[in-house]
């Protein structure tokens, strides 16, 4: 393992880290908000100070990365950021546990969005910034964000590719251009230049300054902390409006908007993903607007209603405008598929994404035919290009540790006295990222109540989630660490 | 397609079906149960009718068998004899609707043992004979029987292959010996040895002999099915052990009982497959057993409960003796988990199957170690012997069906107005073929009161899981019939 070369990437992050904390100390200040001021000011002096003294230990680091590096490095730059960037909502606090501190920072970091708070409107200003911008942050990833600045001057291609691959979302990945740094700069240009736009919009419905920078935040990273209590209920039927159409805007494979810009709109009408991920959302809103009949008072409510919370649960948000634990079986189990299926690949959301779905049945349907026809040979093909059958074996082993976390973690988490239904949801919901669940952990509800250990267990998911399993699952294999042989079968 | 040739083995599986009615038949004479024996002699009528047609429009088949054909073949016998061995149920007037009396034999043949009767008690004898008549055919499956009584007098290898191969639970499919009809017989021999050895230790017991014959079937086929309405809770402790210990012994994969008749003891103690399939029984009884100190008045008591109910649901059998719907969550998750897992491959019960989890896990920590050390070669092995990539292939779209079907199923029947763990363990337990579920279709409950089109699905759900999904979805596959072209991707 190259230490030096990891401690000093994780050193640039956590610099990134103290950088992006600042606007929030300001707010304090300015907000007269005492002890949060401290919070934020301790927080950016420890995480300068440990970043400075990883800098420093790493000076003479070597260049030369192996892939497994790469992905240890992500890894632990995750973790890294979540343990320090809890600091601030502990010292300040307002929240009084550092396990419930780090919950929530994860889930800000990883845009889960799921919540111990159960009174978010007690928060201080400069919290709930800070709490919504981890969602920001996080979307897009903080590496990508290194990257892109080119703050680890790091020019080692396999080493950023790696990385790159390692936190982006989905199988495909968005290797726009030749050059990476260049790939990470559009996409995060693409991702300011549609927040600013989503404020702007917000501003429109004259929606407070404050409250539209939360909420754009919480919806660009497809995060889903809110700043009021009832989520989005209580604003205008307009911005409910808006936040629909920018969560699914922002649930779209960015290399579509890449292509928009590139004039290439063809390539962008025939993508199969995004005609996946387009037709899933039309179909769900149909199918829980007619089940939804009577529920409420006119067809514009119902279908506002279906449409939003169709929207932040495919693009695994977790905003909401009204309890959907209260909806049907029939629309119930809609969401739950919903959250299973996730938004697009290389888009800032969550879940299983429609990418890998898409691959999963056509390599299915590519099965069945061989069984029917053994000689023909079979290929899987998306967009007209043929996929590679290690792709596909990814797709698969994806697949596997999908199935086997979840079912871990759920009978790990039933140590609690929740029901199942609670307890499944809970941990799909952490694990694809998307924060509400149904049952004890629904819209209105909250996840204070596990215990401890149970948090502990949703925090690793939602790492795992985020960073799409292998990167967690190769820092806790002990073949990474050397300890046994891996050769043996 | 060869219509002939699968005319003429569709009426071979027919006039077997009604072979094996005819002892329903001498009970419903002797026990001067009158409409249970017109119901009987209508159907063995109906059926040897039909099975005669076949047989004479075949007359002039045809050697030559395609792969698909089999499978196709294997799918249709299926559906005929479910459709015609329910024919009972239904004239007797004992199961008055239709689809309950095909539910309640699509459940018999597949050994779901999920029902639909309430007061199993007011069945007559002979209606309660065939019930769990069905189990022990569907356990082995008839068309291996066919195969092994020679009666369909083929001797296309790869026909028979691929029937057995279609039949047959698990991924690696027991061929024990070079020939097909030869591995059908040991296989055949060792289930009605292993039932008569059950049959024995019941009576022993003092079980009375009709409730012994009926117990040990459900027993066999792994089914479920019980003669009384607390199903086997009324029984001695005695009983009760020996239904745990020999639904374990059907749990194993039959290869194992062959390779001790060889004295093969080696083998057998070092195949992955048994040890992690006793592994989970083991450590399930533990955790459960300490999850529910102080739910029973005795450890014994506690113990048995527990071993009963981890035998039953692991061996997807599904008797009860204890309502494990209110056990406390965690043991509850634990049986959840034990549905999905299922038995071993080449055994009589259903489920995902150890084989496939053990392939699963092993194809996992290969990507793994892949993505750690890209440069090396890296092979699965079981039992010391290299798996071929296309098993891994074929598993990996196994485990894609499989959550896509469980997904599907789950979404229509929630138009039911039941909960959705109701819904979820319902799918679980129909699809893997185990009987019981947990809340509305817990073990003192029945699946009488969802929908005509929610039984449907589940119908649909007991025969694919059974038939182990690719012959019921080769079925329906538009390319299976010629519809589309194959060539596209």
């Amino acid at each position: 393992m190259n230490y030096k070369m990891m401690g000093r990437f994780i050193g640039h992050i956590l610099l990134v880290e103290a950088i992006f904390m600042l606007p929030s100390l300001l707010i304090g200040l300015y907000q007269k908000e005492e002890m949060a001021s401290i919070g934020f000011a301790a927080g950016i002096g420890i995480i300068l100070a440990i970043a400075l003294i990883l800098l420093f230990l790493s000076r003479d680091s070597k260049k030369g990365f192996k892939a497994k590096e790469g992905l240890v490095c992500v890894g632990i730059s995750w973790i890294a950021m979540s343990i320090l960037g809890s600091l601030p909502f502990y010292i300040s606090r307002e929240i009084p546990h550092y396990v419930d501190a780090l919950f929530e920072t994860v889930s800000g970091f990883t845009t889960t969005g799921a919540s111990i708070v159960s009174d978010v409107e007690g928060l201080s200003m400069s919290i709930l910034y800070w709490r919504s911008f981890t969602h920001w942050i996080g979307g897009m990833g903080v590496l990508v964000f290194v990257l892109a600045v080119g703050a680890s001057g790091e020019s080692n291609k396999g080493f950023t590719m790696h990385l790159l691959r390692a936190e982006s979302p989905g199988p495909q990945v968005g290797k726009l251009v030749p050059k990476m740094k260049k790939t990470a700069e559009i996409m995060y240009l693409i991702y300011i230049l549609l927040t600013i736009v989503n404020i702007l919009f917000l501003l429109l419905g004259k929606m407070p300054v404050f409250d539209a920078v939360c909420t754009a935040f919480g919806t660009a990273g497809t995060g889903g902390f809110g700043i009021k209590n009832d989520s989005i209920a209580g604003y205008s039927p307009y911005i409910q409006n808006v936040c629909t159409v920018f969560m699914l805007l922002f649930g779209v494979n960015f290399s579509c908007y890449y292509m928009l810009l590139l004039k290439q709109f063809h390539s962008v009408f025939k993508d199969e993903e995004l005609r996946l991920y387009l037709g899933i959302v039309i179909g769900s809103i149909a199918l829980i607007t007619l089940n939804l009949r009577g529920f409420y008072g006119t067809l514009e409510e119902t279908v506002r209603h279906a449409a939003f919370q169709v929207a932040s649960i495919v693009t695994t948000t977790g905003y909401a405008t009204t309890d959907f634990d209260l909806w049907p079986g029939f629309s119930k189990a809609i969401i739950l598929g919903l959250m299973v299926i996730g938004a697009s690949a290389g888009s800032t959301g969550g879940g299983f994404k429609c990418a890998r779905v898409l691959i999963i049945l056509k390599s299915l349907r590519r099965n069945l035919r061989r069984a029917i026809s053994p000689q023909k040979v079979q290929v899987v093909r998306i967009n007209d290009r043929m996929i590679d059958e290690k792709v596909l074996e990814n797709t698969n082993a994806y697949l596997s540790a999908y199935v086997i976390i979840i079912f871990i973690s759920f009978i790990l988490i039933s140590i609690d006295k929740f029901s199942v239904t609670t307890n499944i949801t809970a941990v799909l919901s952490c694990f694809n990222n998307i924060g509400p669940g149904l049952d004890a952990v629904g819209p209105t509800c909250n996840f204070g109540g596990y215990s401890l250990f149970s948090k502990l267990v949703l925090i690793v998911d939602m790492l795992a989630g985020r960073l799409e399993i292998f990167p967690i699952l190769i820092l806790f294999s002990r073949s990474t660490w050397g300890i046994i042989d891996t050769k043996r079968g």
